[in-house]
Formats: structure tokens, sequence, C-alpha cells
């Protein structure tokens, strides 16, 4: 039994945090902090956890975490908070699962380009010691850390569906494409007027098309599977969906390639995870990845398609955001580092429809 | 560990049952039958399942059930199918779980007049012996029977959202109006062109506002409870979400009631219930049921408020029609009846948001 | 050609007047305030108008609307401010149409009541001279005003759905349940985090179940028209849509009534109307009303079914909230107050589906 | 005053056709179509329509056609099926305008490649009279041809996001890739499972992600354009929404490109269009195009993106799927042929929000 501290709690990820880890065998959640709400019940904030849970919310301290005599400490902070908690946690020997982007990019001057921060990363020892943690392309080094940096939900999809390619060398790095889709949960209990339903519902629109945060993270670690730098054009798109990323990677084949090479590359590389499903179907309802049939689980969908005629590859995955995305992936890092069956409290199957 | 066949299991009701059982400690899926999809596999319908069952649909056959070595069998059939297999099943031996409304009425003459049936119920004795699989209510029938009829969705909804103001006589029985929100996945596999996605989103439209059937189940239920006829006005709406019952009851008060009298009708029948939540709260966001955040579990919130206006009272009830309104309660009824944990099975905190 | 300023013009619904009145043949719209966008591009807040008006916001003072030669000027402000200006703008001989609640009730203490103010309305005379701009219901006080009340948006459908069975004492008065399921766009710009899309897609939750203030107007209209007390049990719903509001009326029948009887009534008050249908026909689509045949539209869909058995009766109305509800509603008074074409500005059909 | 016939009215798009005839100023609806609904009324397969039309469905022939004194003849029909009646048409002196793609590629040959038809178009002279009917890039040959051609939903969209970049060498022509989302009324009337609302709400799938017809088209134009063979690789998705397309095309800058030239590009091609919006904020709601500022309405939304990290662009661009993307282009490019003012009877701003 471990016990475990959510920093954050009152947040979406917070929230889905707590529902997954209330359902952990290895688990016992002994602190939930908030700014906002410390002193309010936590089923107040979280009204799916009534019945279920009684904490209340307490103000965030590091004191109080160490107290608390917690293992393992889950932040869900915001970018540029985390940075001032995680040292001190592993000073103190307990393990320190970030779910921010604070320790994902091994590069300390990149939190300057792509965060705007003043001044590169301050413990550039901390970020080599740190594990990125998708757990299908790190999984020993999850293994063997004291800080997971969890990745970004959008990362995460993009990272999975496009490495066998990149790492076969089947497609041409200088120009990947990839077009994302994401569910209106990622942006958090605190949103903006855009976030309302009237202006969230059966919509497209882009949102940073150009330059947004995560491409730094899909970058390295695409060209660390490459060998040499891959360049990825990446723009997102809000649409109407509460859970769920949905991304969509265009690129130029390096060669002549058949489907059966494509085939070989995601089976060799996926072909034994527990989470990770290649959809790609003739027959029956899914002939590829849906946001429908991963909701609500940990897995990660992927799929392919050939077009000859311009020798290129198209490439989709679908993941739920807060739990491949975050929380889940997050638990999965979690118990590979502690033994535990790897999906030990991630049981789920979709419910579909849902 | 019980072996299980699930009849109709193409349908989205079959779906749920397989998605639960494959969930379930004590249960092994040993055959899922489908006419239409006979020799195909069931993730080719059921996309969520795709790599956690490897089974194919099997024609329906009482032969193939028999030699599957079933204990249970669910039937998740058409009404009016049910009746043809249920006999048959309850003379081997097995336990047959239906989903349908073939053994929900008590009164063999309410199947001509609610379900249009040329003549009366064909086996007034498995009637009689029948329970009514609404667990809350019938406990102690459902534990001692070889038929469990599961309640229709919305009547699950309603039932238990009236119960308490019908037993303790807090309410005039002669006119309770019942006004449902239901979601599309209701509607099955084979719905219409009303069913399309343009048809139905942000709707909401009456679905058979007078004389749906129903009514009859509530009417059955709360007057036994009552001890004498109640008259439920129950018209229902379909609305704008896949999975969730919304119901709302109107109804006089028969005398000064207060509202610490309503607090100890509903506490009274369901403090001690675990599937059953009271979601009436001044602070937090929840301050009445909703059905985000009962969707994806077998939980009932109930509500109420007290208008001393008019002397009126509503209630409210959320549950999700697939799981709290069938399969859920299929195998919570189930685990009774075997002398499993209630909630075996059934374990799940809502994923908010969904 | 009338020149016409519109006071909080930022909102939704100021933003539905300023799209509706560029349309007008007979409006020129001279300014529209917006205390917090002040000086700010009007397409800028209301996307939609980019292209169609090249106006800025402006800041809101009395005098500057005397300075723009308005002819008539439309307050869409929050309760309690509109009574500020009316006065006024009566004074100087304008017309006002106001589309808050400030001069809808003619007796002054039900501000105290419902809406809490302080003391009774302290402009009594010009409560009894405004108009209750329900065109169908007073079309000749409409006429003869210089202040024109815009009812609710939820007061609007249920008086409507209401109003022959109360004028022809078809059904009880002590107790009619109206049960109202309302978009999200009725909460207008200035949201809460219930507001947000997670919380508000695929949601069926009731929203001031009891005393909601829309009650005294459809209490007043439907008195008014009964010629005694009429008693409603009003409680609305928020579902997933963005526009339109539908309401069902549930009542048991005063005496023996046949469906010939219901027909005849709701034919003899409306069918002359050209913004009011009847719905009710046993082939098609459309056997009832459904917001989905309203929106974009000023219509009010009626319809409604005979219960036999209960000796009751349903009834149902579906309206576009922002049109109906709001400002074409306050545009179909404003024609009729100046002798132009009742529909001027308003000959829209709906975009079906949408 | 012109007489209209339209073939294949009980669909979508000839609801749409219906809807907005019906408030055209020179036209006159004197026929429409259905074989599936002959002998119907009109409004009782498009309820939207109730009140506003009295007319039925007639049987499908040429005789009744040439009978009713039309002048002009709107197709909306399956692809496959107006060729057959194109001919006859154009013989008897009709003004045809086809909703179908069987008259929009020039190449006879294309018909063999992407429509799978068993030999080459049989009536090349005609393709070659018709007019692509994308006015904005044709408008003086469709006001010349008796054959309007109306371009494919997502084809209009992709096509005029991409023109100017095209048009003026800004890109490199060998690899664009257009992602487009698409609404679910594109599936018409005649949907399949997977169009039923439990499937398409919040749901991301690929649909089609290669070798997509529309595709064709869209090289076509971009080809002419540019004056050499420009290559689009074409993805679409299935989102939810009810109406609406959303392009977004990435491609590589062709040398050393500024933002005010992309200004100049998009302004000089479409700075006096009355039915072409750049949309590019950095102030106000809208920064880009969205669905939510065109639907209701024959606009075409089209903004851009430079990314110079990448030395790329990103093109955006939204449109009315049923306005735009068929009927509403079909009467704008009909206005044009006819000499009336361009956007007669289409004068609608989208009603935000919706």
């Amino acid at each position: 039994m471990r016990r475990a501290c959510i920093i954050g709690a009152s947040g979406v990820i917070g929230g889905e945090l707590l529902r997954l880890l209330l359902g952990h065998n290895n688990v016992e959640v002994v602190c939930a902090t908030s700014r906002r709400f410390a002193g309010e019940f936590i089923y107040r904030v979280h009204p799916n956890l009534r019945g279920f849970i009684n904490l209340k919310f307490t103000q965030p301290s590091i004191d109080a975490v160490l107290k608390s005599e917690s293992d393992v400490v889950f932040l869900a902070l915001p970018h540029g908070e985390s940075v001032k908690w995680v040292p001190k946690l592993v000073e103190s020997g307990l393990l320190a699962i970030d779910l921010s982007a604070d320790f994902r990019l091994k590069n300390p001057d990149d939190y300057v380009k792509w965060y705007h921060w003043p001044q590169p990363h301050p413990y550039p020892d901390l970020l080599k010691a740190a594990a990125y943690g998708l757990p299908e392309l790190h999984r020993d080094e999850i293994k063997a850390t004291k800080v997971i940096a969890v990745p970004g939900c959008m990362a995460t999809a993009s990272i999975v569906s496009l490495a066998p390619l990149v790492k076969g060398h089947l497609i041409n790095n200088d120009f990947i494409v990839v077009d994302a889709k994401i569910a209106s949960s990622g942006a958090g209990a605190e949103g903006t007027v855009l976030d309302y339903h009237w202006h969230r519902t059966h919509v497209v629109r882009p949102y940073q098309p150009v330059g947004h945060r995560h491409t730094a993270e899909i970058e390295q670690e695409l060209s660390l599977l490459a060998g040499s730098q891959v360049n990825v054009a990446f723009t997102p798109h809000a649409v109407d969906m509460v859970r769920g990323i949905f991304v969509t990677g265009h690129a130029r084949l390096s060669g002549s390639i058949s489907e059966p090479d494509l085939w070989r590359a995601y089976r060799g590389m996926y072909g034994n995870e527990r989470f990770i499903r290649i959809v790609k179907d003739k027959a029956g309802l899914a002939h590829y990845p849906s946001v429908k049939y991963v909701v609500g689980t940990n897995m990660v969908d992927v799929g392919f398609e050939l077009d000859q005629r311009l020798n290129r590859v198209v490439v989709f995955s679908a993941i739920d955001n807060l739990i491949r995305g975050a929380a889940g992936q997050a638990i999965q890092s979690f118990n590979i580092n502690q033994g535990f069956p790897e999906d030990e409290g991630l049981r789920f199957i979709t419910p579909y429809p849902v």
C-alpha cells in the first residue's frame, strides 16, 4: 500500500486522479490540496465522487505533504508551478509524478523557447534524471527514476501514432503534419468565454495553430527515435467533445513502402502492449481509430492508411485526454515504477456508446 | 464461477452486458447470440471490446444454450420474444434474467392492454414466480426466484424517485406527473431516421406522450407501495444525450408536509443503499441530481424540492439508462440471487466530465 | 425609416437584436451601447456580424441616446436596470421596448415578491400603461403604448401553449404543471462554470425548480384569460441545446373534453396567426412540436395530446429563445406599434437541420 | 420571375433548395420531385416548411418537368443520376443546375478513375460547355452556360482557402495537405448506422482518408490556377456538428514569404467578394474562421497563419455545407447566370450562437 498526495486536486485532472486512485488496490489517497477550495468537501467540487470519498481539500504546502507520510506525490499544477515542488520532494525521498510540462523537455533552453521562461530550466540535473513518462517508449527509465514527467495529452497521441514510422525510417522527417482535434475538458476547470457551451458545441476552430508548446515534446521524442531532427507541423483544433484527442498525421513515405511494411512497423513496436490497439479493419464498424472507442480508458488506438497515388501515409490515433493524456498515464508509470501490475487501477473498457 | 449466456448480444444492451460481465470476477461469458451477426467477431459490432474478447456471435437456440452448460441466461431481446425462451430455461433449471418487459407485469391482462398482445400472458404462474428486479424494493424475492424481470429504464428512475413519497403517503396519488427526458441509446441498435445525428442533437421532442408502456410498471409498483391505486401521468421526451434518463416528478402534497418530513422519507428508505444517493445540497456544484453524475455507473441519484406556495413537491432522479436502466441492474439482481457482493462488477465511479 | 438604439448590445440578446435589425427594411441602427466593450468594433464581440456592420459600441447614457435622434430604444439590460431608463425615455417621447422583466408584472408588489426588490415598483402608472408584449394576446395594447415589456422566454412558450385551454375553461386551474427545457444561450454572455461545455453538454439538470420568476408572468397572463387565479407549478431544466425552449404542460381536464374540443380551442385562438403553428400530425416526421423546427425563427409551434385514461391533456410548445423569446418578439411588437407588416425583418424559415 | 423545378427534393439538399427558393424574389417553385414520397405533402418530410408551402412531391420525369414550363431545373440527385437528365434538359433549352458530381470534372476519363464509372463520361462536349459553379473563380463561364456543375462541399472550402496561395505561386504544389472536418448532414437523408446520434456525437473519426472523390475537383481547380499539377493529400473526418465544413490546409512555402505577402494574395483575390471574409484578427473573439460564424449563410470565411520556424503556412476555411456547399452556391450561380443580384435569396447573417 502506497500513500498518495494530490497537489492541485480541484481541477479536472486532479479530479480524474482522485477517481482513478480510489479504485487502485495499492494506493490510499491521504491528501488532496486546493488553494481555492481548501476546507471544502471534495465531492462538492467533483460531484461524481459523492459517496466515495469524505476527505476535504487542504491548503497546498510541502510541510503538510511531508507530514502526511506520503510515498508518492501527483502534481496537477499549472506549468511553472511544479518546478517549485519537485526538487524538495525528491530531496525528501518521495516519488514525484508531475503532470505539468516542467520536466518534460531535456534541453534546459527549450523552456525559454517554448514556455517563455525568463531563463533556462534551473535544475538541469533533475531534467536528466527525470523519465519522460510514456511507458511504451521509456519503461526502463520510468522504473529507475524518482521524477516522472507525464507527457502532454496531444503529445502522447502524436508520438505514439508516428513512432513506428519514424523509428523505422519509413517517412520523410523534414515535414510531418500533425493535425489534432481536441476536447473541451483539456481547458481545465478555469475556462474562458470560448469554453461556454454555446461557443463550443458544434464547432471546429483552430487553437494556437502555430507554435503550440506540445510541438517541442513531439519533436524531442521523435527525433530521439529517428536519430536525427524531425520537424513537426502541429496544428490543433477545438471540436465538440468533452473527452478525447484525435490526431491525424500526414507524411510522405521515404521510399517504396508497402502496406505489409507498415503493419510490421506497428506490430513490431506495439504488438505486445496492453494499452495500445492497432485499429485497421476492412470489416465491422471500426475501420480506423475513433475517440468513441477509447473514452474512459487508458488505451491508445492507432491506425494508418497508405496512399500510393501520392506515396504518402496517413496515421491516426485516439486517446482519452484525461486518462491516457494525463491521470491514467501517470498511474501507468507509477505502477511500473513501483512494480505493480501495469494496468492496476486502469482496467476499464470504454462504455460504448457514451 | 458462473457460466453465462447472452441472448441478443449484438444490440446496445447486449453490448453493455458483455462489457460489464467481462469485468465480473464470478462470471465467464460462454455464449453470445445474434441472428444477424452470427459468425462475426463480437468486437466488430462492439468496437469497444476489441482486444478484450475473441468470441464470435452464434445463432440463438435453446439447444445451444443448454449445451453451453450455462448457469444463467441474460435475455436482451425485443418484447414478445423472451416469453418464448424463459419457460424452457426455467424448466431446465437455469436462472433467466430477462431485460424485456415480458415478465414485469403481474396481471396477465396488462399485456393485452399495454403491449397489445392478442391474449393475456400465457404463463401466469411464471409471472407470479418472477421477481421484479428492482433490488431496493424486491431484494428478498430476487434472492428466491429463477426468473428476474429487469425493470424498464424509465420505470426504474420513476419508481425510485417517487417510492418514498408514495410509501409514506405524503402525496396525492390521483395525479402524479412524471416528465422524463431520455437519451438516444435507448433506441437500441436499430433506430429510425429520427435517430440520425442531425435529427437528434440539440433537440427536445415528446415521445409517446400518452400511453407509454412503462406507465404500467410504474403504476404497478407505486400502487403496491401505496396499498391503493396510483395514477401516473407519464410523458417522456427525447433530448440530446447518449446515455441517461432524467425524471422529474410533480405532485401535490397530501397535507402539511415539511422538508424534514421529506428527508426522513428518503433517508429512511435509501439511507443504507449502496447504489442510491440523495443529492440535495445548497453548497457545491450539484444542488440536485444530474445525468452527468451517474453516467457510467449503476447509481440512482435522487433529489427533491418543496414548494410551499403551491403545497407541492418536485422530485428528481437520474440514471444511466444502459447500466442502472438495463445491464447493470440485471447484474445487481444476479449478484443478489447468487449471493455475490451486490456491487461485484459494478464498482464504477462516473468519469466526470464525460 | 426609424432610428433605433440598442442598450446592452454586447450580450447575447443584444447581438440578436443587432442581427435582426440589420435585416429590417424600416430600421437603421444608430447606436449600440456596452459598458464593457465601449470603443470596440461590434463585430469583434459578435463575430457573425463581421462585414455587415462597422459601428463601434458606445458608453450607455440617456443623453447620448437623445442626441442620437432615435425613435425607438431597445433595452437588453439586466433586471432592475431598465427601470432607471424607461421613465426618462418615455418622458422624451421615445418608444421604449424593454426586454427585461421590469415592466412585465402589473402588480407593483410582485416585484418585491418575485424579484426581491426592497420596495414595490416605483412607477405603477407606467406599469399600467405598458403593454405586455405578447402580440397574439395584446395586439391592441401594443399598438397604443409607448412602453412594451417583452415577455420572458419561458413565459412566452408557456403562456402560448396553455392560453386556449385556460381561456376555454377546459382544464383545472388549481394545479397546472409546466415542465420546461431550456437552451444554454439563455444564460447570456456572462455564464458561470456550469455553463462550460463539459458541464452543459449531454446534461439534464433542474434549474430553480421552485419559485422561478417567470412563474409570476405566466400566472398573471393565464389568470387574466381565465378570469380567476391560475396556479402554475413551473420547473425548468437545462438541457443540451444552444437555442430553444420546449415547454410541456400537464393538466387535468375540467370535464368531458374531446379531441375536437381541443382542436377548436387552438384553431379558434391561433388559426390566423402568422407566427403560430399547430403541430399535431399522425403522418410525416413531426407529430408534435420540436425545437428543431423553430430554431432561427419567430414561430411558436404548439401541440397537444389527450389522455382519456386519466382525463388529462399534455400540451407542448417550442420556440427559439433568442428570437421568439426575446429579440424577435420585441421586433414583432415594434412592427405592430409602428404599423409595419407584423413579420417585417422576421421572415425566416428554420434552416433544417441545424 | 423564373419557374423552378427541384429534382430529388426530399433529401437534405433538396429541402435546403426549397427553403432558400421560397425566399427568393425572382423564383417560383413549380415542382418538387421525390420517388419515395411522391403524393405526400412536402412539409411532412421537411417539417421546417410547414405553413410555408402546400405543394406535394411528384414523381420525377422529364416530361413532367417540360410540362411544368420551368425555366430552371435544380438536380439534387445521387452521382450518376444527373447525367441521365442534363442532356435532355439542355436540349429543351432549360438551364440545368446540377448539384451532383456528374459535370464537375473536365476530363472524361476522371469519372472512371474517381467515380468508378465503367467507361469515360458519355458527354464530353457537355462537360466542356458546363461551368464549374464556384462563382469567385468562374463568374464569366457561369454567365454564359446552360449547365452549372455545383462544386462539392469539401471541394468548395478547400479550393477557396488555397486558391490565392496556389495562384500566387507561394507554396510548394507537390504535397499540400488538406485535413477536413465535416458535419453529419452531409450524409443526406439516407444515412447508415454510423450516422445515428450515439455513434456521431462527440466523435472524431476519419472518413475515406485516402482516395476521396473531392480530391479530383480540388486538384483540377488548383492545377488550373497554378498552371501545373498540384497534388492534394486530402483526408476528411466526421466530427460532431450538424452543419459545417472546416478545412485546414498545411503547405510549405515556396520561398521567403512574409505575412504581408499572404495578406496581399488573399485581399487581391477576395477583397471585393460579397461572400468571402478574411478572418484573421489579433483582437476580439474570432482570431480565425470557425463554422460557428458561417452556419446558416452562403459565406466562406478564410484565414491563415505563417509558421516561420518551419517555413510553412496553415490556411483555414469554414462554410455551411448545405448552403455554400450546395443549395446556396447553386443559387448564387443561378443569380449570376440570370442577371439577378448575386446575393438575392442569400442575404442571411449567421444566427449566433446556434
